[in-house]
């Protein structure tokens, strides 16, 4: 390891950003509306979500990002802006100038995010009263003031800093995010800023947030749902001094492993938020024909509701786990098959190998299950893909939460 | 309609068919193996689970229909035999063995179909002894015993048949299933074996009951999980005295229009056999790029488990319909979209229009979630694409069934 994790490190923690808030009424008595702001020019690179149903903050934030000249991002909480027709369009395009003017910016310096309940009409008014609000609150130690302000019902406050060195300077990359999936689903959209000092490349910092999102975002699941808001974004403004970081750089290597571990953390975060889940589950797929593959095998696994309620009821009937990997659509022998489930003190049983039931103690079995960690892994014998992902349960509680969530306090 | 439903009809009803019955001791005092028989030759068209951890019996059948000299069918209900590994294999073979030499058959001519818990090793002994004794029982009668001999724990017997006029002779199918998803999900499976005295051309044969399995079974979703060992598969021993259908047939629409009443039937009544379940929900798409975009619409819509447990609480949270339809990978233009709830009354609420939320009242809309019926109406405005599929509601019966099924009695 060559970085440090900082201390109540937060979005604003490197040198630069700054955050405003205001409670501008959308979510009662709380602070709704966030600006992230960065005090000089800074590279952008952001993911979006896949949904076809995109939401008008991720349409408008696409094509700022495209443009790479971001300065500021502003995020409401509470409305979705999704489904909302030509007056969501007309409200975010209102959002993003009124921003802008206030903080002298062009609008196309301004990106937009919002979570909440889709198809419920942008409340216009509230949100451009706020902006003045929260413009005049930007300051350098509002970063868990914001981390707050986005979330919707996430019971944990999700944030992070680490520092590197890198051409010998420090180099912080901070990073906030929502998301909590079962305790909320009707707000639930995966929201995630990261900012960083360093100066990075605009290409190179695109590619490393493609990498770091392909193995942390796009590999936790709640429920197999993607929401029509899901936003990623990453600003990098050089504060720090170091040569610009790019493929050829001699310190990348350092820049990608602290990217990686803040989205790690975050992405973590977002999966063992949810009430209605009481586990956590990590998915490692082995031996596949390829990495794509493996990770399609991962996946399915991890989103295989008859997986997940088998493990909420803790029970051993692991033959669900090797059906829902029939299901992956990628090839694989059976008869090559290995299936072991491991708890937190590396308890573990195997449970089958080379396509053959073992011939294990049941009570060992479920004594792993009981652990609020499980790993399961699946080893194929087909080739040298791998991956990693993490999931949860699905309970009682799941379907109170997802179904009657309006009854909630 | 050009065809009759005939009142107690079963799989045994069409002439040449019988069934013979044992409880051979896998399902405790409960009938649990089914030979399936035609006394003379017939042409057979199968459908087989796209699971690639299929079955042992699923993998020995494949073998059977592709020789195309099937003459009997060995289901057994309480073990899978999947994930059996050598054991298994070396098992099916010897009960495919043995059903044939009772029968004075050829080990080629008997296919199989197996439903039960996965992982568990085959009961071999008990069902070898229990061949002989569903040998002797066959019958021409016994249709309805050997319906209720293939089930788990579904609640409700699935048999139909129906009789149409081709060529001037009276042509009958029949068919029974079981499956029940929701109600006993280790036991997933879903089995359905259709016969016909029809004569039918083999092509002919196998392409109608693609096109049946593809608009009724392939469209049901409880869980969105595949079973390792589902298997539809239709004989036709051609006693109708009938000129073999095929695809110049003049009255071929008839012979189509039975086979798909027969497997819709035995589909809606899979769907409808969940205990977990409240509501049976079909999906229309209409509008879409092409029949099979609209397919995967409808597939998204109605295996979104955000969009089951709203409809199970009866809630009016229509967005998660359109942030389901968004991430089916399908093109649509998200302003041209409608969205329309209706109940088993014709009641209707629209509560999207050419992308625009409407305003309509919720008290409505609330009332149309109260049916045990209800219909999903999306139209894309994209192309002439169209679908229909059907699901269920996802309930906290579900987890417990799913989860705890050992607890079950």
């Amino acid at each position: 390891m060559t970085m440090d994790i900082m201390p109540k490190g937060h979005v604003t923690s490197p040198m630069g950003f700054q955050a405003g808030i205001a409670a501008c009424g959308v979510k009662k008595g709380k602070d709704d509306l966030v600006i992230l702001y960065s005090e000089c020019p800074t590279g952008g690179a952001a993911v979006f979500t896949q949904n076809r149903a995109a939401a008008v903050p991720v349409q408008i934030s696409r094509n700022v990002f495209r443009k790479n000249e971001v300065r500021a991002v502003l995020i409401n909480s509470g409305c979705a802006n999704a489904c909302t027709g030509e007056q969501g369009m007309e409200g975010g395009m209102a959002t993003q100038t009124k921003t802008a003017q206030t903080l002298g910016l062009k609008p196309h310096q301004v990106a937009l995010a919002s979570t909440g309940r889709i198809g419920m009409p942008l409340p216009l008014k509230e949100i451009l009263a706020g902006i003045p609000v929260a413009v005049k609150s930007l300051g350098r130690d509002h970063g868990s003031r914001a981390a707050k302000a986005i979330q919707t019902s996430d019971t944990h406050l999700k944030e992070i800093a680490v520092q590197t060195i890198i051409d010998g300077k420090t180099v912080t990359i901070g990073g906030m995010a929502k998301g909590s999936g079962m305790i909320n689903p009707q707000m639930a959209t995966m929201l995630s800023f990261v900012t960083t000092d360093a100066a990075v490349e605009i290409s190179f910092l695109r590619q490393s947030l493609q990498e770091a999102v392909d193995e942390t975002y796009n590999m936790i699941s709640v429920d197999g749902d993607a929401s029509t808001n899901d936003t990623v974004m990453l600003l990098a403004n050089g504060m720090a001094g170091n040569d610009p970081v790019d493929g050829q750089h001699p310190e990348r290597g350092k820049f990608m492993e602290a990217l990686m571990a803040v989205n790690h953390a975050l992405a973590l975060a977002i999966v063992k938020d949810g009430e209605g889940a009481t586990k956590l589950v990590e998915v490692i797929t082995k031996g596949f024909a390829s990495r794509k593959d493996a990770r399609k095998a991962a996946k399915e696994v991890m989103n295989s509701v008859r997986v997940k309620t088998m493990l909420f009821a803790k029970d051993g009937y692991w033959g669900r786990i090797i059906g829902s990997l029939g299901n992956a659509g990628v090839d694989f022998n059976l008869k090559e098959v290995a299936l072991t489930l491991t708890d937190s003190q590396e308890e573990s049983v195997t449970v089958m190998d080379r396509g053959t039931p073992q011939n294990y103690s049941e009570e060992r079995l479920i004594k792993v299950l009981q652990d609020k960690h499980i790993r399961i892994t699946i080893t194929a014998g087909t080739g040298e893909g791998s991956a990693r992902g993490w999931g949860c349960d699905l309970s009682h509680d799941y379907v109170d939460i997802s179904g009657f969530y309006r009854q909630l306090p």
